[in-house]
């Protein structure tokens, strides 16, 4: 086998056999085949697709190209969460104890954020105490006894994929359906899931920018996962404005408990319930998504849900009293509200930007060394529809530095006023069950 | 500029400034843009294509990657032949003498072969003594004096082409016009010349299998060249069967001194005659191409091409009593004939599978250290829509060894022969004026 032919059969719009996709997953991973190979296949890609069977091959080849994580000794069905990249995006926080409550188990690997906000783990470690260091067996315990854990990054899982992400990152070839496709999935099936919800945004501040190329690219990540045994669906949700009203760790937290209460943010909510209704259904704790939805609902009532929040940070060294009292965690010394210079109605609101600017107070990381203030960010009192008086707050920076004019300047550039009447974006665009 | 972003453009389809060529050409060349992206382009090419802009701006930035031969210390038009190439392709040898004896100047820079058989150098090296190891001066002297004269490749030429056709060769983007156009071109204007005749072979010998890509071809060089200011003309000549009736290097210097008396095989005349009525018109020389074939097939019944044969091959060392005595070339030891195993019309003899049996008997190089049999070879005695009798010969093979029946089985599995009547195929399938 030669990686030419296997380049000239793509290029010229042929479907490449399991044999010849592993024969580039294998040599490209191992050096025997160069990059110049590789790029040109990926361009070849690029134009002419992949079908169903090959994205399903390449996935599978990504996935034996190194490390998989076992879950098996963890009972019951595990369902994993992926989102394709968000400002404000506080749905892991609240979707792992909201399904737990529900006895789904959740078995979370999760990394460091670069960029708007800390990832999943950095926003926990805003609660005293909590810390992922622990060992696998433990992890897999805790999901046995307490239905949720999370765990750092552990073992080589899928270097053929963070190869060829790197190659594709420099070669303009990163912006194609089966390579952005195989890439999630390679990563979430490594990760030892047996189903998998994808929430992959869509809008100015998504990846993604336009719905038609968000629909492609969830349907062909839910034809992946079933394609390969892994129960997979999809929710296409808006990022054109941030999602819920906090951004920033400590305040995205904040945030979650109050969504675990039934209280948060209406968007947010609804994201979570649309969102945790698959993950309910897929790991076979309700027949339809209805009554998924249902069960959710009430143990946001209930408070179980929150209860279960504070179980489990409890159970990796974390300071329970914060589902009580938020004010445990690191607070801002400085609050800026960010005044409206005219009435109207809040008719954009930049997502990405506003990413940026809590970047710029020390929320997020610019570079991978970056340490980030966990107690700083924005919290969103008008969105998108919502009308504001002249001098009324738009929303309010919270800061450990006296001067925040230049996050204001960049707030005030990327929130438009209109004076014409302005509705809410719709938050749920599709649904992708793969039936 | 970031060859990122150049990369991206192409992909989607723009057509890149004359400053973003310019970028990836220079930068390829001395390294600072790296393998894997100039593949990714070279990909994005082949599906995109190039605006003629594009193509002329690409052939420019390889003509300046290296040295370029000055050519003006010679007077008059210089006008050059390229051929894409094929089998029996006796054509340089021909044209060379033919149109100097109408006093075109032709400095030819010319390299040895690969395949099938030599290059122009190898064969004409079969005439004794003669060499190409002269000086650039002289060479020049010779062609003012003499208006003809051929020498080994010299200087660092289009080291752009070199290292991009390298990489397209195991990339799997060779075969894109815009690259193609602009690789042969560049040698091309590289080299000095002030006009240029193009002969693009079509069919199942030639790198152009279909007549619709070597018209394409065809077309994309000849307004290269006049974008850039040299003018270009070309010709679609036949290559499904191989042409003349020699392969093999003193055989075909025979074949040309036949022809060049006005005795050659009816399309290897043809063609010559049709490439060297372009190059007189390209030089000046006659204002229609009817006026220049009239003077063109004077000058071989009159002697002058032929004289201006000899000429040349003394002024550089070469017997020139060849052109009366083919016999003081080198001359193989046994004979075989191919016999017919039935009656009928041939129908098909395929060129390539030809040019390998005549390598098979050494007349070509497998590989670039091979020493090649100058006396070897070929000659065709039928071809395609001739009538042979069972037992009649088909072809004589001039063999240095006893044993040719693997080159027996080679030939008789490629020249068919069929019951039904067949004519012989169109020679001359276009001809592009760039009018």
């Amino acid at each position: 086998m030669r990686m030419y032919d296997i380049i000239a059969k793509k290029r010229d719009g042929y479907a490449l056999t399991k044999e010849e996709i592993d024969f580039f997953v294998e040599g490209y991973t191992n050096g025997e085949v160069p990059d110049y190979q590789a790029s040109a296949l990926c361009m070849a890609i690029f134009f002419q697709d992949m079908n169903d069977e090959e994205r399903a091959n390449i996935t599978t080849a990504m996935v034996n190209s190194g490390d998989t994580i076992d879950l098996s000794p963890i009972e019951g069905i595990k369902v994993d969460k992926h989102s394709t990249g968000g400002v404000g995006d506080t749905t892991t926080l609240i979707l792992g104890p909201l399904v737990a409550s529900l006895d789904v188990p959740v078995a979370k690997m999760s990394g460091r954020g670069l960029g708007h906000t800390g990832g999943t783990i950095d926003k926990l470690e805003a609660v005293p105490g909590f810390h992922v260091e622990i060992d696998k067996s433990q992890f897999i315990d805790l999901v046995n006894s307490n239905k949720l854990s999370v765990i750092g990054q552990t073992g080589n899982l899928t270097p053929a994929d963070k190869k060829l992400y790197g190659l594709r990152d420099v070669t303009a070839t990163v912006n194609s359906i089966p390579l952005i496709a195989s890439s999630i999935m390679s990563k979430k099936i490594a990760a030892g899931a047996d189903a998998i919800v994808l929430d992959v945004k869509t809008g100015a501040g998504a990846f993604m920018k336009s719905l038609e190329d968000s629909k492609a690219l969830a349907e062909a990540m839910v034809r992946i996962g079933n394609h390969v045994g892994r129960n997979t669906m999809a929710v296409i949700s808006d990022m054109n404005q941030p999602l819920g009203r906090a951004i920033g760790n400590a305040l995205e937290v904040e945030e979650a408990i109050e969504t675990l209460k039934g209280n948060g943010p209406e968007d947010l909510t609804e994201l979570c319930l649309t969102l945790g209704s698959q993950m309910v259904v897929l790991a076979g704790k309700a027949d339809t998504l209805d009554e998924a939805r249902q069960k959710l609902e009430e143990n946001m009532k209930n408070g179980k849900a929150l209860e279960k929040f504070g179980t489990f940070l409890k159970s990796q060294g974390g300071d329970e009293r914060v589902v009580e009292d938020p004010s445990v965690m690191p607070k801002a010394s400085k609050q800026f509200e960010l005044n409206a210079k005219k009435s109207g109605y809040v008719s954009d609101i930049v997502a990405d930007e506003l990413g940026t600017a809590a970047m710029m107070l020390g929320a997020g990381r610019a570079t991978k060394e970056s340490e980030i203030d966990l107690a700083v960010g924005l919290y969103l009192n008008k969105k998108v529809g919502d009308y504001v008086e002249e001098g009324e707050s738009l929303l309010t920076i919270y800061a450990n530095q006296d001067d925040v004019e230049d996050v204001k300047e960049k707030l005030y550039a990327n929130i438009t006023i209109s004076d014409e009447k302005v509705s809410a974006p719709t938050l749920i665009h599709n649904m992708v069950t793969g039936e």
